[in-house]
């Protein structure tokens, strides 16, 4: 299953180059992923307030065609790899059908006093169904 | 007493407008308030650590020439206004003689619960002593 | 006439005192000025490729709740004073009912070469229909 | 040869989970490089003025522990590859002794129209002298 989420290009997320900040795509796949999880039915929100955190432990990304100010992008968001501690997420940003950008963020999961922990059972297993093979 | 500040001018704060964005300022403003707060003794680090939060409350800003990529800026800040419970800080951003900005943000002093309380009365002694007339 | 966005807070945008930090509101005013702008029939992206740039000389604003990660606040967006060279915008961002900040940006009009010239008849137009007392 | 660069980290760059938000580090790398390629006696700024780009078209980061506002990080740049039309700095971020992250950037040489074209002799002959075997 691939969660769906556009967002617009801020004109603050430009820069003197004239497209949008490499940097904008960690906040845009944040957004994905946000989304992703909501619709999964365990909004990231709830599941901090239940004292389980996931920081972000490893990222990539490869940038193919510049972000206009004011461009829709379309990010599709994966959960391509699932431990009992860990979960990988991966994206594609899209403007109408062309490919802008791809990238990944592992997440390990812990306590508020950051302690590795298990991911909820329930969370566990709404991930699980949106786990698709990594074949991009 | 006027604390200075150098910062140089970040890629990702320039827009497609070639420029430092805007909100760039409030960020710089706020590294010339943790400078002004370390130099007089009273980090805002530890200010924060023993449970009084500074919040923003108010804001203003007046931007007069851009700030490029890679300039080094001078933020010079100063204590306006100093009341039990709240201090105002004001700004002036300038690229050697050159004035780029000037602005202002008045903080009230809360409890991390959110409560007003009183500023701690070493904080507001070294204030005391960086309060000039704003006569800018 | 007031224009009204949506916009989610982002996780990326809270600070360590847990709610959005007051920078992010000049990027959601950016938001509300877009939106407005564009439901005008005249986006801002349109308006630079004619070669005219609207840059913010001044802002302001007051904060009196925290927007917190995930909320949904809505920009109302206004044009409050139009001259033929400078135009204002002012801003309420409500959660629900809840008035959590204000603000304006007042913006001059200038060629690429940064010189002052004249809005656009059409744009001036599209904006005086926009025009509000404020009253806010 | 290696390039230090000392940061402090910003209020505004931390996030609710209270350490400084992963996003930051790419705007630290992007410090970093502006710091090695100044040192090498070519400015980004001047290699940019003579009509040379580098936009980033890859990038990858590990977060091993979480950066805390105020602290101060020193990021650690070499260049790891060079070719005549691109250039991979790597970057490691410590806070005394401590590990914090590591991470990478590759850029192509593009002229401002979007070209591919070769590095300058002078700058390429400079990031020659930079390189490093990455034996991270």
């Amino acid at each position: 299953m691939e969660h769906v989420t556009p967002i617009q290009v801020r004109y603050a997320e430009t820069d003197r180059m004239g497209a949008a900040h490499h940097s904008s795509y960690l906040l845009w796949f944040e957004l994905g992923r946000t989304g992703l999880l909501r619709a999964s039915g365990h909004p990231y929100r709830d599941i901090e307030a239940a004292g389980v955190l996931l920081p972000v432990v490893e990222t990539g990304s490869r940038f193919l065609r510049g972000a206009e100010y004011d461009d829709t992008i379309v990010i599709h968001t994966r959960v391509t790899q699932l431990r009992s501690r860990a979960v990988t997420f991966a994206y594609r940003c899209l403007r109408d059908d062309e490919l802008l950008a791809t990238g990944f963020t592992r997440h390990i999961c812990v306590t508020p006093q950051n302690h590795p922990r298990r991911l909820p059972p329930d969370v566990f297993d709404a991930l699980s169904s949106c786990l698709t093979h990594n074949d991009n």
